[in-house]
């Protein structure tokens, strides 16, 4: 999918809204657990209710492989689903990735072509030859970590070289890389006031945000000093929406929550 | 596995070599793939051939994960494989994994709990909330990037924050975390000289050295500046070994180049 397919999704359901799937099976439905995979069931479930209202899902595969092989398969099954009915959607693999060339190749491979994701999220330490072999396939994304949503993002992250924070740094140095126009970036929403120094840096890219809602962020105040011309943000919304409910009526809930997230953004795009 | 039980793995097999298993379907004997699972057919010959000669087997997972579910199952097999018949041996996760505390959790419990290996490498950029997860498990062992091997690490890791590098940020840093005695560290073995001011920040840590062999390291260099009272290192070597041949003998030249390095070694530890 390209970027400006993104954007185009995005005005047509006025929504930046990107729903991520954490499934973490003491968490659902109790009900589920008796079906043969319950982690699908859950996503299946939770996609069909809330689709109308986001541009993107995210599964973290932090959450797939603590279940193994059996994990590993929900996961498959998932993203199949999503791109066979409802390919219009943006994927994202949450899995912070990267390692030396030959092996962030087969890391691309994982994503881009064995599952089948739009985008993965990678992670700088390495460098450019971590990170450029993500960057090679045509119309899929590499998403890297610039800021974090977490406390142990002021351990490195913030930390100042030459005058310049790491995560400028890597925003900087990012661009510089070969076919860096399939970049996106995590920002974390724990911090609004930065999107205004971020933009500077990267006027034109779209942002993955994590932590609004569950961490503490802001709608409005990201909003206020991170979009750009072509929107240019994906607000993800994990636990808040599909923890809604752990009843039976868990999708409705969460259909209500994205519905709610929706035309707060509706505002925002229209 | 404790560090004590790996060294006297180490003191009785003269050698602290590591036989990384980066199982590439296109280098691996043609014979092998007619079989039902030839990466772990490779893998066992491998194993069979080079353990005495190696303490520490080390699965980059992206050349498990690139071949989807399949790829999760050759790699469940192999450490199974490793735990059943080789139980002194050191098995580490070459992971590279590392995310928000709750998402790290899950990752431990993935390959330390479901996968049952030793040891798992992490990604320091997301900071300490995103590592202390892992060091949760007692005997088991994070083994943190601090210095790579590739051209990459000259991006952001050499870079000084405060006229130190981040690097070495990085090693001090984590010495606060809690269990940081469960910490290990990744350091390339292309940068020899830099060893002697790594021994300053951790003079007891095991470091797990990359780039010896088809990288360009050499070993007694790495030796000279790495060694301390414990030994300390575990000097990676993955293409050089496996690949030593790709036709019906590989298991054998395997055999000898293990044999080839463990016998440098033995002069070393003896």
């Amino acid at each position: 999918m390209t970027s400006q397919q993104l954007e185009s999704q995005i005005r047509q359901k006025k929504s930046f809204l990107c729903i991520g799937l954490d499934v973490d099976l003491d968490k659902i439905p109790k009900h589920l657990l008796q079906s043969e995979d319950p982690i699908f069931e859950f996503n299946k479930a939770i996609i069909d209710a809330t689709h109308h209202f986001c541009v993107a899902y995210k599964p973290n595969t932090a959450f797939y492989e603590a279940y193994g092989i059996k994990g590993w398969q929900s996961l498959k099954k998932t993203i199949d689903y999503l791109n066979e009915f409802y390919p219009e959607i943006f994927t994202i693999a949450d899995a912070k990735r990267g390692d030396i060339g030959n092996t962030s190749s087969m890391y691309a491979k994982a994503f881009f072509e064995d599952l089948g994701f739009d985008s993965v999220t990678v992670v700088p330490y390495m460098g450019k030859d971590s990170v450029e072999p993500f960057l090679a396939f045509p119309d899929k994304h590499t998403i890297l970590l610039a800021l974090t949503s977490n406390e142990g993002a002021f351990d490195f992250q913030t930390k100042k070289i030459n005058e310049i924070e790491l995560y400028k740094q890597v925003l900087e140095t990012s661009k510089t890389w070969k076919n860096s126009e399939n970049l996106m970036y995590v920002v974390g929403a724990t911090k609004a006031e930065y999107f205004t120094e971020i933009r500077k840096i990267v006027p034109d890219s779209f942002l993955l945000v994590p932590g609004v809602g569950a961490q503490g962020g802001n709608l409005q105040d990201v909003c206020k000093h991170g979009l750009n011309s072509q929107i240019g943000l994906l607000i993800n919304s994990s636990r808040g929406i599909i923890y809604a409910s752990s009843a039976m009526d868990f999708a409705e809930k969460a259909y209500e929550k994205a519905k709610e997230l929706q035309s707060e953004m509706e505002k925002i795009v229209g």
